[in-house]
C-alpha cells in the first residue's frame, strides 16, 4: 500500500507536468488518481472492461496501461490521444469524449460478454457531472434491471465543467455528507469476513455472495435513487484513500449483478491552483497563461451581455459550459436570466422552445458545435415545426484541434441543414459576429444559429459585410471561383475570385447569381461534405441552368487530433 | 360532480366511435378521460397552459377545448391532429409528438410566464412510458430546482406502448401497490381545510400554503425518486375516480413550485376489448381488422428470427416498440437475445453500440426512422468512430400518412448522409428488404441501415435484385431519365428511363457511371432534399464531368396529415 501511494504521487506529479506542457485536461485528472490506481488493482484490464464517461480523466488509466513512455505526446498529431479509443489500447474498452455514455456502452458489453458466457466485470467511470444527463438515466434504468456483472463508479467531484447544476447535485451533496450507508455496509462485510465459513474457496465466495446480498443490500427498502433504480449502492467513499477504494472494489467483486461505487473526489486534488479553480483548470492549453486577443466565446459574451441590457426579453442558456462559451459575462451581469442546465444539450433545446413558445422570451442558447448534435431531434420537432424563434449560439463549429474526431464540429452544417426553415450564419470575424448575433435575434423567424470557430477571434480589417456575402475579385483568370464560409476565407490563396458566404442557409439569392458567371468553381467548406452548404450550392446553380466545372472540398471522414492548421490544410491544399 | 361524471361516459363513447372510423390513438386517450376532465375543471386554459407529453392522449382536451364539433375530422387531410399544436389552437401550448420533451418544454413556458410576471400554471401531462425516457429526466432535474408554477403529471397505466421495461417501472409499480403518500397528505390538508382560518381569503391561502410547504411536503426527507429530485409529490391518485382527481388538482393550486401527481389510469378504459389487450389498440388503424398483406414490420420481423436460428450472436433491440416494428416474432423465439430498453433510443444506439463492441455480438435497432433521430450524437460519436457494426432496421422510412409532421421519417438519409462509413440499403419489397438485411448483417464493417417504409410490403413481381441498383429502359427519349429509390419506383410514370437504387450510400459507382449518359436527370427523393441523395448524386455526377439538366424532387417543408399516397403525390408530380 505504501509503493501505490507513491505510485500516486509519482503519477501526480508527471501529469502536472505533462499535461501544462502539451495542454490536455488537469483537474479532472488530478481527482482521479488513486481511482483509477485502485480500479486496476482490483480488476484486470484488458479482461475486465474500462469504460470512461467523458473520458477526460482517463489519464492515469492511460499510464497505467502501457502509455507512459508516450504520454508526452498527449494530444499531439499521431501521439496518445485526450480520450480513450479502442483503436489507441486494448485497455480502451469503448470510445469516451462525450458525456452520459458510459454505463449504455458499459452496458452493452457487460451484455456481449455474458451472452459468450465469460465473467468479465465492466466498468463504466462516470462523473457527477454526467449524472445531470439524461443518457445515464436511460442507461441505469436499463443495467439496473438487467444481470450484467457492471460496476458504474460514480466519480462525484460536486462539479461538472462549471459548478454542478440541478435536483440531483443538491440531492448528491446531501450524500455525500452522510457516510451512513458506506459504514453500514462495510461494517457488515467486516463481521462477513471475520466469520469462519470453513468451506472451499468456491462454495466460500459463493456463500459470501448470497449472505452478502440478503443482509446488506436489501436492507433498505426506501434506497436512495440508485437502489429504487435496481443498482447495489456503496458509498459514499474517499476518493483519495487508497484502502479504502481497494476495499470497496475488492467487494463489489463478490457481486455479479449491478452496481454502484459513489466515490467522493477533489478536482485537481494535489495542485494548489487545479483545486483552488478546478473551471480554470478544466482543459489547460498548451499556450498556457500568454496575453492573448479575445476568443470568439469571448466576444459573444460580451456582445450578448451588451444586447441584453436593452433588452430585457433575452434569457441564455448553457449546458454546462458557462465558462468555455463566454456566458459567464452575461451571468455576472444578468443571473436571474440565465439559465445553466448541466450537460443535458436536448433538455436545453427543448426548453428554450417552451421559453420562446409565447412569444414574449428570446432565448439565446450557447452550445459547442459537437454538443449540439444531441439536440437534433429536439431541434426538429420541438422548435422547428411550429417555428420557435431560438437563437443558437454555436461555438468550436469546425476544426478544433488537439480533442480530436470526438470533439470536431464538422456536423452542424449538415444537421441544420437538413432542418425546414433553419438560418444560418456563419461570420468571419469579430465585428460580423455581433452583426449576425444581432440579425438572429431581430431579423429572423424560427431557429436561427449563429456559427464561430474555436480560439481567437479574427479582428475586421475592413472586409466585414451586414451582406449575406461578398465577393471578391482577385483573380487573373476570370472563370475561377472559390466559394467558402467563416475563418477559410482567409486561407484561400491561388488565382481565383472569392465568394465568401455570411449567411450559409437559406443560400442568399444574389450570391447564387453571381457565381452563375463562372465557369469553375470549388466549394471549400470547414465541415461535413455530405450534406453541406457546397452541395446544396451546386443544386442551386445547376437548377438555374448553370454548366461548368465544379467541386467540393470538405471533410469526409473523422479527423484526427492535430493542430487546427493542419486540419484545415487537409480541405484547403492549393486551389 | 355527476354532471361531470355523465360528461366523461359521453366522451368515452364519443372516442370509441370516432376513433374506430378515423382510426388513433384509442386505448391511451381512454385512460385520460377523467384526468382531463379533471384538469380542465380545476384549470383554466389557455391562461394555463396544458403541455401533452406524445401527445396521444391528448383527445378529450382536445374535445374540450373546442373541436368537439371538427372532432370526426380526426387525423385527415386539414383535419383535427393526432397531436397538440400550437398552430391548431391556443389550447395545445406547445407540440407534442415525441416522448419525453413536456416538462423541458412546460418548464421553458413556466419560466417565460413567470419572467413576465404572470401567475398561470404550465401543466405537463406525460405517460408512464415517457419516464423510461432520459428526456423526462433532464426536465425533472432541471424543473426540480427550479421556481416555476410547474405541475407534472404522472399518468400512470404500468406500460408504454408495449409493456413497460425497466428498474424505474418496477418501482413505479411498486409505488403503485401503496396509497400512504397520498393518505397521508390528503389527511393532513383536510385537517387544514378544517382549520378555522378566519383571515381574508388571499391571506388565508398564503397562510395554508405556507403550512402546506412546512408541515406535509417536506415530511419525509428520504423521499421517493420524484421528491428527491425536487419535486412534491402527491399520489398515487385513481385516475378514473373524479373526486380524487379535482381534490388533489385544487391542492396543487396552492402551491406555485414545482408539484407531481401520480395518477393511476387504466389504459383502454371502458372499452373492454381495448382493456383486454391495449397494446394492440394503441393505434387504431381505420382500416381496421380487414385481413391484409403482411406488413415491411412484419417481414422483417420475421426474417430477423430466421436469420437468427442460424447465428445465435445475432441480438435485437427496441425501444418500446415491440410489436410495431415486428419484434414479437423475434421475442418469442429468442425472449434471452431481445432488449427492450424502453423509450430510449439514444440508449439503443450507445448500447447497440456496446454490445459490437468486441467483435462477438451483431446487434439490430429495429427504430421508427422519426425516433432514431433521437440518436444522431450517439451514431456519429459512440458507433461511427470506431466502425462498430450494428444493423439499424428504420421502420417508416418515408411517409408515414396520418400522424402528420410529428412523425414523418423523411430525415434518416440525410441524417445518416453525413456520418462517415455508414451503408444504407431502401428495398422496394418484401424479398429486397430480407435480402438487404442479410448484406447489412455480413457483409456490412461499421453501421450497416435498412430503411423500409410503414404498411403493406410490396410483394416481389420479379423486379427485385441482389445488385445495388436497377436500371430499366422505358422511355422513347433516350436523354432522359428518372432516378429514385424504394417505393417510389413504382409510382414514376412518363416518359423516363429509370435508375433504381437499392444501395443509397455510398452511391455505387457504376450507377453513377450509367446516369453520365442521361443529359436530363430528375431524381425523385420520398426524404429530405437538403442533404439527401439527390444532391450527392449530382455531386458525383460533376465530378465526373457531367453536364446537363438536373433537378431533384425531394421533401423541402414539414408533411402535415393527410394519406400516404396524398403524400407521395408532393413529390411525384408527373415527370
Amino acid at each position: 500500500m505504501p509503493a501505490l501511494g507513491r505510485l500516486c504521487g509519482e503519477i501526480r506529479q508527471f501529469l502536472i507536468q505533462t499535461v501544462s506542457k502539451a495542454g490536455g485536461h488537469l483537474a479532472s485528472n488530478l481527482g482521479a488518481v488513486e481511482l483509477s490506481v485502485a480500479l486496476h488493482r482490483v480488476f484486470d484490464s484488458p479482461r475486465d472492461k474500462f469504460v470512461f464517461d467523458v473520458g477526460h480523466q482517463s489519464y492515469t488509466h492511460k499510464i497505467l496501461t502501457g502509455r507512459y513512455e508516450a504520454f508526452h505526446t498527449l494530444r499531439s498529431e499521431g501521439g496518445v490521444g485526450g480520450f480513450p479509443r479502442q483503436a489507441e489500447s486494448e485497455h480502451d474498452a469503448f470510445i469516451g469524449g462525450h458525456s452520459g455514455i458510459s454505463v449504455s456502452a458499459a452496458l452493452g458489453i457487460a451484455e456481449s460478454l455474458r451472452l459468450s458466457g465469460c465473467s468479465s466485470k465492466t466498468i463504466a467511470i462516470a462523473g457527477d457531472g454526467s449524472f445531470t444527463d439524461g443518457a445515464i438515466y436511460e442507461g441505469l434504468n436499463n443495467a439496473g434491471k438487467s444481470k450484467a456483472n457492471l460496476l458504474v463508479v460514480l466519480n462525484d467531484n460536486g462539479m461538472s465543467i462549471s459548478k454542478n447544476t440541478g435536483a440531483l447535485a443538491a440531492y448528491l451533496s446531501n450524500m455525500r455528507t452522510s457516510r451512513k450507508y458506506y459504514e453500514a455496509k462495510i461494517a457488515t462485510k467486516d463481521f462477513l469476513h471475520t466469520k469462519p465459513l470453513g468451506k472451499t474457496v468456491s462454495s466460500a465466495v459463493s456463500a459470501t455472495k448470497q449472505l452478502v446480498k440478503n443482509t446488506v443490500y436489501y436492507k433498505n427498502p426506501q434506497g436512495n435513487i440508485f437502489e429504487n433504480l435496481g443498482f447495489k449502492y456503496y458509498g459514499p467513499v474517499d476518493g483519495h484513500n487508497l484502502a479504502e477504494l481497494i476495499e470497496v472494489f475488492e467487494l463489489t467483486k463478490l457481486i455479479d449483478t449491478p452496481c454502484l461505487v459513489h466515490v467522493k473526489t477533489k478536482k485537481g486534488k494535489g495542485f494548489k491552483p487545479a483545486e483552488r479553480n478546478s473551471g480554470e483548470y478544466h482543459g489547460v492549453s498548451a499556450r498556457a497563461l500568454a496575453p492573448t486577443s479575445p476568443t470568439y466565446s469571448e466576444v459573444f459574451g460580451r456582445e450578448i451581455t451588451r444586447l441584453a441590457e436593452a433588452d430585457e426579453n433575452i434569457v441564455l442558456i448553457s449546458a454546462a459550459m458557462k465558462y468555455p462559451t463566454g456566458c459567464n459575462y452575461f451571468n455576472d451581469r444578468f443571473p436571474e436570466r440565465f439559465y445553466d442546465c448541466g450537460i443535458a444539450e436536448g433538455h436545453a433545446v427543448t426548453f428554450s422552445a417552451g421559453l420562446a413558445a409565447n412569444k414574449n422570451i428570446i432565448p439565446v442558447f450557447a452550445v459547442y458545435s459537437t454538443f449540439l448534435q444531441r439536440g437534433f431531434d429536439r431541434l426538429l420537432h420541438d422548435a422547428a415545426i411550429e417555428k420557435q424563434h431560438i437563437v443558437l449560439a454555436i461555438d468550436r463549429a469546425g476544426m478544433v484541434g488537439e480533442d480530436g474526431e470526438t470533439h470536431q464540429g464538422l456536423y452542424d452544417t449538415a444537421m441544420l441543414s437538413c432542418i425546414p426553415d433553419v438560418t444560418i450564419f456563419s461570420p468571419a470575424n469579430d465585428r460580423e459576429l455581433r452583426e449576425c448575433l444581432r440579425r438572429a435575434l431581430y431579423e429572423i423567424e424560427g431557429i436561427a444559429a449563429v456559427r464561430y470557430p474555436r480560439g481567437v477571434a479574427a479582428v475586421d480589417n475592413g472586409q466585414s459585410t451586414v451582406d449575406s456575402y461578398v465577393l471578391t475579385a482577385r483573380g487573373a483568370y476570370a472563370g475561377k471561383l472559390a466559394i467558402t464560409y467563416g475563418r477559410l476565407a482567409e486561407r484561400i490563396e491561388g488565382d481565383c475570385d472569392l465568394l465568401r458566404l455570411v449567411q450559409i442557409k437559406p443560400l442568399p439569392e444574389e450570391s447564387i447569381a453571381a457565381a452563375m458567371g463562372y465557369s469553375d468553381i470549388i466549394f471549400c467548406e470547414e465541415g461535413s461534405e455530405r450534406g453541406g452548404i457546397g452541395e446544396a450550392f451546386l443544386l442551386e446553380l445547376v437548377r438555374r441552368g448553370w454548366r461548368g466545372s465544379y467541386d467540393v472540398r470538405g471533410v469526409t471522414g473523422f479527423v484526427p487530433s492535430a493542430s487546427v492548421e493542419a486540419q484545415l490544410g487537409r480541405i484547403i491544399t492549393p486551389l
